[in-house]
């Protein structure tokens, strides 16, 4: 069992992790389902872009041993608000549809990164694709349309 | 926070709920991620189909107070391999696609469930489509490939 | 080769067949595509519900002497907007994702028919699953997202 | 109404285009559909890797204007293909799945273009995403499944 990391603030969206693995990463602290299910971090690259990533626990698996394809599926969720948050232009958004394509398992101990594109931004609407990999092979092509919602 | 139901022989596959709520459901005990997701159920219906249930707890919502998109769909993944028992015909499978529009938001304390058909089956692949309700209210229509495997 | 069925009003949107196999159904005489790849028909079947029909021709099948998957994918995409038609409530719309399972081959000669049912509509926003059959065997289960855009 | 391009040996799969825009590209002279959807064509780029193209001409479009989303989607269909065929050596192969976001409408004149890459390969089942584009703008990102399957 890893130790989690700690996080601050954990009231507000997202927080800063100030130690360990993933120290200088963000995590939707606030967010209970995503902090059970990973949790996950994200972070600006070299390239300025967005990537999400964390590293595959025990918890994190099925029955049969390797991840729950619900554990792929909630990363991509949360990858695909991620890569499109300079899209949303501080909207809050709703997915809309989510779909992936299972192309490899991913084992204990490997670490899962996303990373994807906009392919339509600029409307009420954001269309994004990615893809995750675990040690730097594919696992989930997947894509995913964002509604943006008005906040009031 | 609910009270989370005793299971028997953790160690196995599908287990019988003794207790509480879920009292004669069976779950996947031995799947760390679901139980850590959900846990969700499953039981035969009065028509004899395989239905999926779990109610919404704090813990499977996201930042906005709604359910996370990613619990949806681990459930969905939980329900695709329900739905197709009988199609399965005791032969392992793992996920090849799923996808997933989500039609309403989820809130705390509804009941969740699943229920769907297998499109095709007979061969190697196992094609799903499905309906999550909460509250008996549409809340993701999803579709799923399952592909059998050898256990050797 | 068959005959193809006479329309009237070729001009306007859907056009009532006044001849042959199809005599009664409407189709959409003025969309060009969708007239050379099909035509496609449809009106309300018994239960006042839409349903769309076409019979597999030669022109259909792809080299292997079956149908081409973007002829059922075409035909998927008008029933789409036929299913759709009560919840768009007379506005025009655009398909934002359409989606399908290829369950079984169709061949030359066979009644090709879609139905279907949306699963949130009210909104601008609306969903739609539905299956088409061959003969009355599963062939495509679809699923697909319409944007309704406004005239002005 | 533009001029369609002469073919030779149409009987055959793949053949090469002798005259007019398309002269040195390949197409599928012995699909019914495909040629009367299209035709669509295909080549390797500077780069080596496939890629399918068509220009829009008036009997694309749909009744709106705009290219019907069956045609779009019958020529990723096409180029599903086309970028799988190193993988598929020399299998043929059937359409599993196949899903596309539409990202903006294509006009009449437009050159419209499919690009895309194999995300997992060397098995029976051969998953693809790829994306369509008009003028050099983004149109539909689409996926798909193909299955191997034995000639005999």
């Amino acid at each position: 069992m890893s130790e989690e990391p700690t996080v601050i603030g954990a009231g507000s969206r997202l927080t800063e992790v100030t130690e360990g693995e993933w120290a200088g990463w963000l995590t939707w602290a606030g967010d209970a389902f995503e902090q059970r299910a990973g949790p996950f971090y994200e972070r600006r690259d070299a390239d300025g872009r967005m990537m999400s990533a964390f590293r595959a626990e025990p918890r994190h698996m099925n029955g049969a041993g390797f991840m729950h394809g619900g554990c792929i599926l909630t990363f991509a969720d949360s990858a695909l608000f991620s890569i499109a948050s300079d899209a949303m232009q501080n909207s809050r958004g709703v997915t809309m549809q989510l779909a992936g394509d299972f192309l490899a398992p991913i084992n204990v101990g490997q670490l899962v990164e996303a990373r994807g594109e906009v392919t339509r931004g600029g409307g009420k609407t954001v269309f994004v694709r990615g893809m995750i990999t675990a040690n730097g092979t594919p696992a989930l092509s997947f894509n995913g349309i964002i509604r943006k919602i008005s906040d009031r």
